[in-house]
């Protein structure tokens, strides 16, 4: 499952996100849910912005399934190869729990949110954009996928 | 300037790689070349691949602008965060020569033509297919001019 705050605007990104999701259905039953992101001001202060994470933190948790293992997408995190991504996703599996990944809207997650997760897992050191970074997510999930089967899919 | 070997072969792709270009009009005398990529047999060795990216190689060097600084981009070069993209994009300006970026195709690039470069650049220890990474590394180009402007898309 992959719990998103915030639409995916651009038509480019909606679409690239629909192929892997595609492609990922001959693997996993994959859920995309979308949780709307809260609406901020103009120039909002760091206390705005903390509640704001906090309203969300809260939608998403509300969402979140009973057992499951929960993967926090955030740029200060983990980062990961390709390699170890696919084991990362083979361990959740054997635990019989559901994998989630949560993806933040443009001010990230909150952090108490993040303190309580099994994995956070960093994708770059440059900050891409959360509409991009679902794409990037869902081709890792792909190719993890591939790399498990030991398809040709992965270089 | 992007020297990319291959063409994208998802619209999305395109799209999206065509909407950062439009952006980057705005900041940057951007142009990207396509250089054919070389045709493999199924299962190639190890030397076919070889060959291969040193033709692909010879054509990126005769596309080369006389005046260049070159960045490979490759997973085992240096991760940079965005804002230090960003000064490293200012530094190339300074120089007064071209901004040169290569991207290779799904076998990456010729280890000869990379170890001439000014700078290997790894955006991520996951791989990506190189029409993403296209499209992330012109997404981080326009975030590296917003950063310098000192505008509010960058987060």
């Amino acid at each position: 499952m992959v719990l998103c705050v915030g639409k995916l605007k651009e038509k480019f990104y909606a679409d690239a996100a629909a192929e892997y999701a595609k492609r990922l259905s001959r693997y996993c039953k994959l859920e995309i849910i979308e949780i709307p992101e809260e609406r901020l001001r103009e120039n909002p202060s760091q206390i705005e912005i903390e509640r704001a994470l906090g309203k969300e933190a809260e939608a998403i948790r509300a969402k979140l399934p009973s057992a499951s293992v929960v993967a926090a997408m955030c740029i200060e995190g983990r980062q990961r190869s390709s390699e170890e991504f696919a084991r990362l996703i083979g361990e959740a599996a054997g635990s019989g729990k559901s994998l989630v990944f949560l993806i933040g809207g443009s001010n990230g997650l909150d952090e108490g949110l993040k303190r309580g997760v099994w994995e956070r897992l960093s994708m770059s050191r440059m900050t891409f954009p959360h509409h991009l970074a679902r794409v990037m997510l869902l081709e890792q999930l792909y190719r993890g996928y591939q790399i498990q089967e030991g398809g040709k899919y992965h270089k």
